[in-house]
């Protein structure tokens, strides 16, 4: 049942031994807003802690600093930032995915898998509505939970770059600094800065950009060697998927990378009006309309010829070429 | 002499034939600031046009859409965004550099060679004390105008990363966004997406990172022969120059670019507690904090020693080696 602000904070207020769960795979926003929550409750004199499938990545992990473990057990299960009982992780979903009684969330396709739900879809993150939340409990908002909740409006747009990005998203952000919130640091750490061994991962597959179709079709090459040169590991090879997409006039982008296995895994980004999960389901792969993978069992040649011929088609449909 | 709002937007109100100044190699916030000015001056029914040394790069063309040329003999002549003369180029700075009646700035670094100055170095940006002046002529701010004003704010701070975001900055976004900027399309536009030439760029400039002191030091480094190479402009060095600051442990980055004239332009960014303008100070330049400029007309050789020498008292004076 869909209630309003005023109710998920009254029932956060008159509740105890509060479990807070972010998604599995934790992001800045599900783990902002769960911890500015536990620190809110905590501020209250309640019982509360925050458990999540995953470990926390290290660049957000001030989030957590000094936080209780999740070691009782809940009267109460909030469930943060989380749209449907998959995205819990296998363990936390199968333990407490039936009896969440309150879930605070922003995604539009959230399945209303909780007892009660606050939803706000036009928010471009949860750490919005749980500042709305937390300020409606009567919790003043210290610096670290101004902090929190920063990180996750802050990572949920791109630093305000995408269009989810609202003046009220902003505004947020501007009275979250004005409670303390050092939000230059966080931006350094997490939006200026490369790892050493990404920015050479980076370096390496910059040199290996080819296009094709007149420059509507951008690939980028990443090899076991070019990991074992750099020293990054596999999951920085998110951040190197989005670059082809961002050249100029490229519809189709693909980052190609060579799995220890020797197979390749693509990963399709593509600009209206070209459809990712298409051109992937053509090599029995998936995923949504901007964003989808496949893996091609060839040599990398092979491979990439596959793909030409896929992406070639798949313009030509469109009426591009 | 220094003057507050309220004087300078009635010197606005009062005079006519205005000629505004931006800087050369103009960047978003000098080409959105003037042009936003230009625009509420010409709603107030007077004349006015916008003069620049040189070409408004493409990305940011649409501010000046629809707006006439500088082709009238100035009553009154206003600089906006300009710290020195210098900056005019040489043309604009010869013919008008001693005759500024009004220059409107955030650098710290102002040289005051105005007739009167308004002066806000706490704005991350001078289309944030732009917003004000505008407001307070009395003009009301139409989307486009909103659109030049929220283009500064954003670039001068990197799409609100950068250490010069205060919560004023993202109280002035949202209330252009309110106004009816499309904050969305000037985010793609200019920073998601990359020139075919700035990609080139880019790659080769990567290869020419070199990191000193530890990795507490990095350069980049764009020569001519580069620009040549990848078909980029001058004015897509601006991006180039984040690099070297970017990669963890990096507490001064150093951009050099090879200019026409065979002397280098120096970009220096700092991460905190270092400060690009006192670096720069000692190479007869100047800018921010945490980031700044310089001229140095040696050899690359010779430059990198003299970065280097400058970069390294200043690390050990702030007890980093």
């Amino acid at each position: 049942m869909k209630i309003a602000l005023q109710e998920a904070a009254e029932l956060l207020r008159t509740h105890d031994n509060i479990l807070i769960l972010s998604h599995a795979h934790p992001d800045g926003d599900t783990l902002g807003s769960s911890y500015a929550l536990c620190r809110a409750l905590l501020a209250l004199g309640k019982n509360a802690a925050v458990l999540c499938e995953d470990e926390i990545p290290c660049v957000f992990s001030f989030v957590a600093q000094g936080m209780p473990r999740p070691d009782f057990e809940p009267d109460y299960v909030v469930a943060v930032d989380i749209a449907t009982v998959k995205l819990m992780g296998d363990c936390v979903g199968e333990r407490f995915g039936e009896r969440v009684d309150l879930c605070i969330d922003h995604h539009y396709t959230n399945s209303m898998y909780a007892e009660k739900v606050l939803l706000d879809d036009t928010a471009a993150a949860a750490c919005e509505i749980m500042y709305r939340v937390i300020r409606e409990m009567g919790v003043e908002i210290t610096p670290i939970m101004a902090e929190c909740l920063y990180l996750g409006v802050s990572t949920d747009t791109g630093c305000f770059r995408y269009s989810n990005v609202t003046s009220n998203t902003l505004r947020t952000a501007a009275e979250l600094m004005d409670l303390g919130a050092d939000c230059a640091r966080i931006n350094r750490e997490v939006f200026e800065t490369k790892s050493r061994s990404f920015a050479a991962l980076e370096r390496l597959a910059l040199n290996s950009v080819e296009t094709y179709c007149d420059g509507l079709f951008a690939t980028v090459l990443v090899t076991q060697e070019m990991f074992r040169e750099s020293g990054a590991g596999e999951s920085e090879f998110d951040k190197i998927a989005a670059i082809p997409r961002q050249i100029e006039g490229v519809l189709v982008g693909a980052a190609i990378r060579e799995q220890k296995n020797g197979t390749y895994k693509v990963s399709v980004r593509t600009n209206p009006p070209m459809n990712a999960a298409e051109i992937c389901a053509q090599m029995n792969g998936g995923g949504h309309p901007a964003a989808a993978g496949c893996t091609l069992e060839g040599t990398i040649e092979e491979n990439r010829q596959t793909l030409l011929r896929v992406v070639e088609t798949a313009l030509r449909k469109a009426g591009k070429i």
